[in-house]
């Protein structure tokens, strides 16, 4: 299974090429991630808070074919790659809605970090089972 | 006296107008701001962390005469306006460098934030007295 | 009448002091005003490519009252004030959904720019037309 | 050779969890690329103008080891890696300045795209001959 966020290209978001600015497209992955953690009842800063723990990424990478222009709506997917104890890894996808062209793809690999020692801890074994769930 | 930082736009920061967007100004201003602070011995961290206060803004305004683009360097003018125990007033330009162009003008009112009861407090009196001397 | 959007606050949108950086509340009200468009059949795009015109602001002012954290779901309210032929202006609200306190306040005013010649000029009547039907 | 250049953490790129969010790294780098071409007498625009060529990213990689934090002043690295006629690929390392400690690192891969055809085309050779003198 996959998880599929729809965002609108912002006019902040282009630059004066009239295109999305490549940094940019991994913030719309973000937004698909905390949409994907909201929706199995999660956010960012309860894993801050409840856990003390965060998911910083440790490596973030994405392969351009295409360009997004203002007026697009781009659909995130997220799929789930490997993990470890300590690691999760997400392949994502950015797609213009409107032809279904594939304009990126990429990955994301997260980390369990704990906030108190600000070390690499494994994740919450509650996060990976509910995101395991939803996109395996 | 002013304070005066230049800064190149950066090719994020324009849009598909080909020009910076309006909201990026405001980002010049507050790095202006910074190297201010950084030049009198404090940082936004400093404040925070030792006197347990914030310094945000509470109100902030710009008038926009005429566009920034990418290949452009900027002069950020700050001058010091009103004062009180609680606020600090920041008039501000921004000027192209190549011609001197007024490109924007505003300003920015912070407040003393107490970071413990996340009330309006007074500004430390450290900082608004080497502001006081370095812009006055 | 008013226009009404939604956003949620993003994770990139908050800084160091685990509050939305200032910056982006100016960007939360053009995400609202590119939705107005959307929803009377206008984009910036087409302005520009139709009509050879863009619409920058001429003017941006927001006081802030109280602070978006991360989690929270942002209620952005559009109200049209004063016209002329070159200019419009937008009266803001921005609160906070969940309890409806109110974050800032500010307005910004739009002008009508003739990309051929780079100087201001009427906006589209079509286009106030259309905005003054939704807002007034 | 290597090319180097020194920024310093903006408030506003710092997130909730008091560090640089990663996608900034990604802009450090490109302030960094605007810099080594304009130390060539370079910029994209001119690009974009005089030979109607844009250099996007095809890939964008990085590997996160350590966090980055308001104060901090950051130096990037920048290398030259393997190249064909239509590609170049930049290798780079963001140090903490203060330390020497090693943030991240990763690389970008830039493609020549004809801004008229919009397809993927050959590099300038002025443009590559000067970066490899410059970064070989």
């Amino acid at each position: 299974m996959v998880f599929s966020f729809e965002t609108p290209v912002r006019w902040v978001d282009t630059d004066a090429l009239r295109v999305v600015h490549y940094s940019n497209y991994f913030r719309y992955v973000e937004a698909a991630e905390e949409e994907l953690y909201r929706s199995l009842g999660f956010t960012f800063k309860d894993l801050n808070e409840k856990y003390k723990i965060a998911i910083p990424r440790v490596e973030a990478f994405c392969q351009y074919k295409a360009a997004a222009r203002f007026g697009d709506t781009l659909a995130v997917i997220m799929r789930l790659g490997e993990r470890t104890e300590k690691t999760m890894k997400y392949d994502f996808e950015i797609l213009r809605k409107a032809d279904g062209e594939l304009l990126c793809h990429g990955y994301l690999r997260i980390i369990g970090l704990d906030l108190v020692s600000w070390k690499a801890t494994a994740l919450p074994v509650d996060l990976t089972r509910k995101v395991a769930n939803a996109l395996e």
